[in-house]
């Protein structure tokens, strides 16, 4: 089977696991679950879902007990674009094509439909003590995602790259929201992958920094294709940091450093994930895409 | 020792319980910790957390594992304060004579903050697996908090709210909002009290009924203070319901009727806890108090 099938059937997979743990659009608060749901079912690549499912299989996993966990991991993912789109925040009436949820339901609906898929996140993910007799690791896993989406994750990277918006970014400061920002969640789904499936804690910490590291090959991919792709292949406008001056990798240490990032970044990931004695072909070739992309 | 004296002492342990639980304001995100830290002490009553912990006393319970849900609860009652006062929303400047979070921090902030608190109440409440052996009660604990918080909880009610603000409403979709936008929280306090502390599904059924009258009986004693309280007594402007045609109680079935109902809901609940065979005299004096304020 080519890695396109495979990824197709994979997607759709995903796609049935996350909509079998949506709110039903019933009773009085029927509106916000419309809301949630509209946001949710927006045509994501579901990748963090995918990544988290591929650890897990990765680490032998084969259990029921990983669909909350990745389920929660597309709403919490979800949550955040929601609330970065408000007019408080970047204020942007279209993602992927479609209206933003602030657009289609309001305002206000934008902020609490946002809180609502957090908190469901949260909700979703304590059904997973239900599913399995191993609670350590429920709990394990929950105690990740709470840390890296939160204050020391990516709400900490969006909360500094807000509040330096426009401003002149040292290398660090960069560093530090792309860690925060885009890896923490990448992080994320695979550690919680990789601690389900009953890894040790050498290997979680293995884990952690192969995507750590492709998480800032990714978003690093994706400051390049900003200054070197076409609208067409990115479904967006092109050129957007340039008009924004905003700081990226590409202003700060130019597209030809920051292509050597990319391949170091993305050679290394793979290293440490082949380094481990535990295969899945599917998982590699994923991740090679990512980084290599050209949308 | 008198029961104002009581109270005072017993919300200074509270404040220092909740203290120990915030975030530091270092490193990169340490404005957001600022935003976070400047609603959580905000000088609210801390009814929520002082109603799980006698709760929690009322059944016998003596240990550490409540700190952190009662910090959770009253996180997560923060956040819904700081998104509530938003521009997108209630659009209020200042809450109990200070400004609110968006006005100090900006409106990004507000938003993130109000978010990372949510989140980093999963986060502390997770702390609570360290501090026991009975796993099952903590993860009972926390389904509660998710369930009376989310969707089919205090944000659905403020979703109805919020959608239906300026609209006629009926009794049943009022009944509906403040079960749900009020009652829900006082319920999880209780209950969660109550489940820490080992009680019986029966009695955990019995504090949530008595808690839902609590909470309605509550927000009714609200609305009846809007129509006569004065300004110097609330610390806010009465009359307020009013001049926002907004739909209460004491406007969908008069003052005269709407007392009755906060005495008949406040008898109940008293009736209800002390049917159970569990004493906590200071419990039953801190509902009496809250049902009678006069402010």
């Amino acid at each position: 089977m080519s890695f396109q099938i495979e990824m197709q059937e994979k997607t759709a997979e995903i796609e049935c696991i996350i909509r079998s743990f949506l709110p039903e659009e019933s009773g009085f608060a029927k509106t916000m679950a419309a809301a949630m749901n509209y946001s949710m079912l927006a045509g994501g690549k579901r990748l963090r879902p995918m990544l988290m499912q591929e650890t897990y299989r990765m680490f032998g996993g084969n259990e029921n007990v990983i669909g909350p966990f990745m389920a929660a991991m597309e709403m919490i993912h979800t949550h955040s674009l929601i609330h970065d789109d408000l007019p408080a925040i970047d204020n942007d009436d279209y993602r992927r094509g479609r209206l933003t949820t602030h657009r289609v339901y309001g305002e206000a609906m934008g902020v609490l439909s946002g809180d609502s898929l957090l908190n469901y996140a949260y909700e979703v993910m304590l059904n997973a003590f239900a599913l399995t007799s191993l609670t350590d690791r429920v709990i394990a896993a929950m105690k990740v995602m709470a840390g890296k989406t939160g204050i020391y994750g990516m709400l900490g990277g969006q909360s500094v790259d807000v509040e330096n918006d426009g401003k002149p970014l040292t290398r660090e400061m960069l560093d530090y929201i792309y860690k925060n920002k885009t890896s923490s969640l990448i992080e994320c789904a695979m550690m919680v992958g990789a601690i389900l499936a009953g890894a040790d804690q050498n290997e979680i910490q293995k884990i952690e920094q192969a995507a750590q590291k492709i998480g800032l090959a990714f978003q690093i991919q994706d400051d390049i294709l900003d200054v070197t792709g076409t609208d067409e292949e990115l479904g967006k406008p092109v050129h957007s940091d340039e008009k924004n001056n905003k700081v990226t990798y590409v202003t700060l240490v130019g597209l030809s450093e920051a292509r050597k990032q990319v391949a170091a970044l993305s050679e290394q990931a793979i290293l440490i994930l082949e380094s481990m004695n535990r295969k899945n072909d599917f998982l590699m070739e994923l991740i090679k895409e990512l980084i290599d992309r050209r949308k």
